[in-house]
């Protein structure tokens, strides 16, 4: 048995306190438990290995764990779980820089959670609701709401951190997308998710819809998960969806964001604002999502070597991921501030309308993340749904956003070319991506 | 070059009188144009061969095929397309039950079309918009919508009748669920598809959604197009949504499809509302779409054999077809007429509401037709989209219909049992298929 070398003080200082002979074979029994996905014509298979037992109180599995090796008695237990090591870890003490990511990207997606619901709340006048939720497997979330509001449709801003087991394919896929991917030959690979994912849906059709969505991924080396090399990248970024535009809100937004991108590095903007055009797009309907922002996502330590140098990748991407985070509140409070209150008539409040329902196409079609949730069982729909608008409707061949060509439509009398200016203007920049910043 | 056999006569009766040398280089001479899936991430290619002209005035290319037989001349030009055969048969004759197949189906769905719609607009008191529209590679629709109507929000009637190229993952697919299957090793392989689908959304939320689907679909033999073996299958269904439960109106819904069904094979009924219950289902909610009716795919001559005899398997399942889309208009109006000008509140419109966001979410996650119609270079999105309601919504954690268990939420006091029976009674049988008939 690979010895955890890592973490032996800690285990050391535990150990002295709370070695529990009699749980050790107990805690450390696994059940293996099948999920199958229920939809028609779908071969793939899931397998979720369930730990038996969550740990009840105090670090008892460390004890056991530094009992079996005092006594060498090792071939009957197995080693922790990186989520049963985490979860000691964060009680044995506060996480700083020498903590492991996992628990630093936690603790900073938290931080922010809180600091933009505070934000948010006090803007609203109405508070969150916060849900705070576990996966059987390890992880959970904390996912805060706030419907029906004075401001808000719909707000969502959710944490979720997730300890699981990647099937065969998503594996497949995560080696395409990784230079040096460790253990890409085996059939499950244990793995860690950290994300804080937000959405805000304005009632007032002047004020933009805007999604934010910042993660970070990891897997272990399946023949040493505690001391072997890890794959681990960050991804995310923020994006604006308008349904009137307001040239100055976009220039605001982005170079807002561009600002925190180049402190960084020059480099960073424009690359993820293009990525950010490309991924928020709607092939069927030809238009982007809206205005963009960045996009990113696979940000390795290979990745930094073609962009710039340095020492500790992971600690460079990480203050570029804090940063951009950082960096929401000031690109977005400021439009809303100026556009919450601004009148509007009905005619502009169905075009809204119309507006998320394209919101609700690309998150149900193309969104990855959506699809990828939706089909992993044990999943909490309600978090991964909450970014849907509150309303949201359908019109069949509209005169202005429909697929006739604007000539045709104003040929049959359809559209007044001068009371839809403002409806067409947003078209024309969905079709069409500007340089805002 | 294999002769036309079955079309030598039509031929010969057009060639007396429209041979047109001039034209017979040019008519056949055909453009390829590529399409790329502009989705990141998709490898998949599709290829599209586009005739390079249509066919202008009379039947020039049968005049021009005809030139090339009688000359011999046949090096330089390419067998007509099934489309442009199609064409020629339509404007020679009237269809007949010795017309092909492919002819039959469509004049069926156009008389169906024009039959349903002529009684909705009776109903509704407003007239459908009838748009005609024409694909690049043969083939075009007849899309029928009723918006904003006095009883509809959205109706859609529509019919598209397609001629074109399946690529290769498609015929891989297709040989998967056909046992004897023509022409499985080429790359490429012509088709032919022609449906009627229908989806109707009434404003009063006692009044169910309806949808209905029924098409025919045939390749053809790569090495021999005109005489060559078929590959043919009907596919089909008609389901009911309501957002309350009549029991009343869910017997009479399935016992008249089942009495069209039985009319048939009395294996039918069971096994294809069996398939209705598995197909609309929603994996991430744990709930049916609605109350379902029938649902069957890839009907052929070999399903025909398993289960009943048939001297003409093809002729057979057209007869059933026929009668099952026949029983549309009993099966469904009279629930709307005693439905559509019920009283009801508020809160009865919310809760349709968010039935018909799950109504959305079925259609754009889960339903195969919308998601192959979505990724189809040059489909017609308006067409395949008139299934979205006009308008939805989505509530976070719904007290009733969300992922929380209802004795959870009635204990947190969100949710009067006695108040919101009506709604958790359409949740029971959303989760809890019955047989109605």
């Amino acid at each position: 048995m690979a010895l955890p070398r890592a973490w032996m003080p800690l285990m050391r200082s535990i150990a002295r306190s709370s070695i529990r002979k009699e749980t050790s074979s107990y805690l450390f029994k696994r059940q293996n438990l099948r999920y199958y996905s229920s939809k028609k014509g779908s071969e793939q298979q899931y397998v979720i290995w369930r730990p038996y037992l969550r740990l009840a109180i105090g670090v008892p599995f460390i004890g056991a764990l530094i009992y079996s090796m005092i006594t060498e008695n090792v071939t009957e237990t197995e080693a922790p779980t990186i989520a049963e090591i985490d979860e000691a870890l964060k009680r044995q003490s506060k996480i700083n820089e020498a903590s492991p990511m996992r628990l630093r990207m936690e603790k900073l997606i938290k931080d922010q959670q809180k600091k933009i619901t505070e934000e948010l709340s006090r803007i609203d006048g109405k508070d969150f609701r916060a849900d705070t939720w576990t996966r059987p497997n390890g992880g959970g979330g904390i996912s805060c709401v706030l419907q029906d509001g004075n401001v808000f449709e719909k707000a969502g801003v959710n944490v979720s951190v997730v300890y699981g087991e990647l099937p065969r394919p998503a594996i497949e896929k995560m080696r395409a997308d990784h230079k040096s991917f460790v253990g890409s030959d085996v059939e499950s690979l244990s793995f860690f998710a950290a994300g804080l994912s937000l959405v805000l849906h304005p009632h007032n059709p002047n004020a933009p819809t805007v999604h934010l969505n910042y993660r970070y991924f990891e897997t272990s080396d399946p023949k040493d998960p505690i001391n072997g090399d890890r794959n681990w990248w960050f991804g995310g970024g923020t994006d604006l969806t308008p349904s009137y535009l307001f040239p100055e809100d976009c220039t605001h937004f982005h170079q807002t964001i561009k600002e925190a991108c180049d402190r960084h590095d020059s480099t960073y903007y424009p690359k993820f604002k293009t990525w950010c055009d490309k991924y928020f797009y709607i092939p069927h309907r030809g238009e982007a999502r809206g205005v963009g922002g960045i996009f990113f996502d696979d940000l390795d330590a290979d990745f930094l070597q073609t962009s710039s140098s340095s020492q500790n990748p992971q600690e460079t991407l990480f203050s570029f991921v804090s940063d951009a985070l950082g960096s929401f509140l000031p690109s977005y409070v400021p439009i809303l501030e100026r556009r919450k209150d601004m009148p509007y008539t009905e005619k502009q409040k169905e075009w809204q309308q119309l507006r998320r329902g394209r919101y609700v196409e690309f998150n149900l079609v193309y969104d990855r993340g959506t699809s990828f949730g939706l089909r992993t069982p044990n999943a909490r729909v309600e978090s991964i749904l909450m970014s849907l608008p509150r309303t949201a409707s359908w019109v069949y061949m509209d005169p202005v956003s429909g697929t006739r060509t604007e000539a045709a439509a104003a040929d049959e009398g359809l559209v007044d070319v001068e009371e839809t200016a403002r409806e067409r203007e947003l078209l024309d920049v969905l079709k069409h991506p500007r340089q805002w910043a």
